[in-house]
């Protein structure tokens, strides 16, 4: 397997730039929001449930999570929550999708740096104009040959992704904080992936087993060492 | 100007299949919800304002459209609106995305007879997930060489798509209900459009004035005459 010529594909949520810590704030303020009718615990058990029953209809992102929000609040009040309340829900999202976007440490020079030698990709999932206007704010646009916002992250996707732009997984490198959406599937494919883990992970994103691919496998700690891992495997 | 090797894009929604039809439906039942509080005009003429102050943030698609739903209730009824009431907005939109897809007649039938000799893409705005339903429920999905769905229909989106699958505009013809984002920005673009009238137009598509483009404009009644247009531009 030669790694000459490599494409490298980045998630972008919580890999290039802040995003659980920005649902976990509205987490907080969610829970407060229903304090009178339930405890924290029950609160977010049962956001998550609807959030998981509604993802095949709804898809990711701001939009479905306020939606779901909205629907677990009245079904967690019996119907006592007011209008002014779920109008607060509303402000909530619509603050998120008003956010600034804050790129993780390092990851300004290290996406430049990379740009200059190789072909990067941006593979996410999310609403489309979200993570349109976030890669717009992150100033991060003009460095990607390619971005590509997706309904799901699975083998089926990435192999579409690759054969749309001529690229073969031996020699594609996936960068994420997602094992279940950036790593696992693009191993399954032959790919390598370096997996960067985000302090905070989306239940619906966790998985339980680490992956085994020996020598395309890479456990990261920060961005930083990404250039080196594509030096290496490009010089071996 | 050559049109050999013709590629051609549709629309979907209102092009391929009925889509502003059942919003039409789920606007007679918001009405109705909203009756005890305000008249019909009054109704339509709140949710289309707050559906275009909403539409950078949200784009288009049917999560947007009951966000902004549910807004409205909210603000139309001076906060009174129930949840029970709210819960009944949710359900409507969670009935549209879970809705047929009904094909106007003839779509089955050109769609096939275009693939055998054109590639064909599609090319749509709305939400990722509801979008991908809907073609996939289609039938059609096997009969286009590429799918884009898109967060806006402007020249520049064209542009970018005709480069990305090595196109040029002088050889496409764009099929779509909508003067504003399927006939415009081509015609724009050097390209060929043809406006296939829906007998709804949701505001947000109106335009005032009908394009002039000699040779490169077509105003078609159904569907059916979308292969006699083709035969004709790769004829001349």
């Amino acid at each position: 397997m030669s790694y000459r010529e490599l494409a490298i594909g980045f998630d972008a949520d919580d890999t290039l730039w802040h995003n659980e810590t920005i649902f976990e704030h509205v987490h907080v303020r969610y829970r407060t929001l229903l304090s009178r009718f339930h405890d924290a615990d029950t609160v977010d058990r049962t956001l998550f449930a609807t959030e998981m029953r509604n993802l095949e209809r709804y898809g990711y992102g701001v939009k479905g999570f306020m939606l779901s929000a909205i629907e677990t609040a009245i079904e967690l009040s019996g119907g006592q929550i007011g209008a002014d309340e779920i109008r607060q829900i509303i402000h909530l999202g619509q603050e998120m999708l008003a956010h600034p976007v804050e790129l993780l440490e390092g990851v300004g020079e290290v996406i430049a740096h990379l740009a200059a030698s190789h072909r990067l990709l941006l593979i996410t999932k999310g609403d489309l104009r979200d993570q349109e206007r976030k890669l717009s704010k992150s100033g991060l646009a003009a460095h990607f040959s390619h971005v590509e916002i997706v309904s799901e992250k699975d083998p089926l996707t990435y192999e579409r992704i690759l054969r749309r732009h001529g690229l073969i997984a031996e020699r594609f490198l996936m960068i994420g904080n997602s094992l279940k959406s950036d790593i696992l599937p693009v191993l399954a494919l032959g790919g390598a992936a370096g997996h960067l883990p985000y302090h905070l992970t989306w239940g619906a994103e966790r998985v339980d087993t680490m992956p085994v691919a020996a020598g395309r496998f890479f456990q990261l700690g920060t961005v930083r060492e990404v250039p080196d891992l594509v030096c290496r495997l490009t010089s071996r």
